[in-house]
């Protein structure tokens, strides 16, 4: 392996994300990898199905040129299974990470057989019921969007409740993409933080709600995007909301999620804990919460 | 490692996911392997946020529990990284994986430097301005679902046709909340099949346009879970739409996906490669799309 000397230093790095299906897998978990890794600067690069061995060896040079490039090798994290597409990759001039096969045979040790090596099963269609329960969710949840309608709320498994802005949506659509879940979402209106009171078709589901709240700095930024120089967007009025709002939770025995500085997958993840909604995509018998 | 034998041959394997974080990271990925083993049923359950010790015991006790349960010990990915948390689940009965260690030293061998052993980073909100364009990503989306509006149409970064039901909404919502795209879409409808033409409104965006299709016979079963015994949902009617909506797309030569038998994911992540949409969560320079 020749390195070429590169001007810079240190020297930004290259990640590739390899598969032969969707690669989301492997994108994920390389980027957590890489995140644990400050001081470096990754340029980091998903090539996805890659499935043949021609593919296989495009992506090789690839590798190869950007080797020359950045003057020094880089990292490649592979989900890839064929034994022949693989053999490409490894000939590369690159540090290759076979972050599957790592775990293959520790756990065909353990389970006493052998694992099928196949092509992108996880992410693949293999479940119709699955996936149809998951479109459902999303259709549900555009339903239930922003407190558009309250007909079948009893079919929801959870309600997010919130001041404008305060994340309801995205999180609503998340938990049903990701979860399956059948999230609706209401908002809390300015006369229901004046009485101030739950809305009143809400009251049926208390054991449904979950609220979600912001910092008013955070509030105001995001508002003031929207609708620069509103009272709505001015820092006085999300102040206002957002104390109202809170004391109204605490009132109502209604659990909070402060959503500022959190991911809107962090969000949903606590969602689920919270609410015990681990139905999971599965929605098998062992898929059901964890009473730990 | 006293194993209580099973009546039932062969025993269910339960498989925990542990994490200090949301857990996504370590559920997609042990699930992918997972997968690999056909023969095998399993009990999947994530525990999320085990962040201090006195929770990593109560995990410790559920993992114990559940091998006795089982009658043989659970498998465990981890992707917990304080150290004084990983010892208590170390010392439980069960096969820990740690999916984050195994790779972490070779990455530190060949980046020359020390990772940053810290908590759930991946899916925190670090980045404010992704966080942000991911939400204004999944407004545009919400804002441009299903043909509601042609306003502000140049401004997305892709447009999705196809007659109704054939997976459009979730596709779009599965691009803008997990890639931050900024993604269109627009119904094919029964006036569009019969001149035959695009609607007028998407001449000017052809570059931006994908066509999701689908199989007749998946079509009509979706259609018929909605309005069953309709026109709409007959098989005829889906077979005529299918065929006509083809014969259009190749027409105006518009890139068709057949998403049958395709998840959500993976209809998605052919998407990103096929209209090189690579923007990528952190739409830094080394994210744009490779042109292999």
């Amino acid at each position: 392996m020749s390195l070429q000397a590169s001007n810079e230093d240190p020297p930004r790095r290259t990640a590739f994300f390899l598969s032969d299906g969707t690669g989301i897998t492997v994108e994920n978990f390389g980027r957590s990898l890489l995140t644990q890794f400050e001081t470096v600067k990754f340029a980091q690069q998903s090539l996805r199905f890659v499935s043949t061995v021609e593919r296989a060896r495009e992506v090789r040079r690839k590798i190869n040129e950007t080797a020359v490039f950045d003057g020094v090798r880089p990292l490649v994290f592979s989900t890839l299974v064929k034994p022949e597409v693989q053999a490409e990759i490894k000939n590369s001039n690159a540090l290759f990470l076979d972050i599957f096969a790592t775990f293959i045979s520790p756990l065909e040790e353990e389970l006493g057989c052998i694992s099928s090596v196949s092509t992108g099963r996880f992410h693949g269609l293999h479940n119709v019921d699955e996936y149809s329960s998951r479109i459902e969710a999303v259709d549900f949840t555009l339903n239930h969007d922003d407190g558009s309608t309250t007909r079948h709320l009893d079919e929801a498994d959870v309600i997010l409740i919130g001041i404008s802005r305060s994340g309801k949506t995205p999180t609503c659509l998340y938990l049903s993409l990701q979860y399956g879940i059948r999230a609706a979402n209401f908002p809390i209106t300015e006369d229901d933080l004046e009485r101030p009171n739950l809305p009143r078709s809400l009251l049926a589901y208390k054991d449904k709600l979950v609220a979600l709240s912001t910092e008013p700095d955070r509030l105001h930024r995001i508002r003031e995007a929207r609708y620069p120089n509103s009272r709505y967007s001015s820092l006085n009025q999300c102040q206002f909301e957002v104390r109202q709002a809170e004391a109204l939770y605490r009132k109502m025995r209604i659990p909070c999620l402060k959503t500022t500085m959190k991911s809107i997958e962090e969000i949903a993840a606590t969602i689920v804990d919270l609410a015990e909604l681990d139905l999971g995509r599965g929605r098998g018998p062992g898929r059901s919460r964890a009473h730990v």
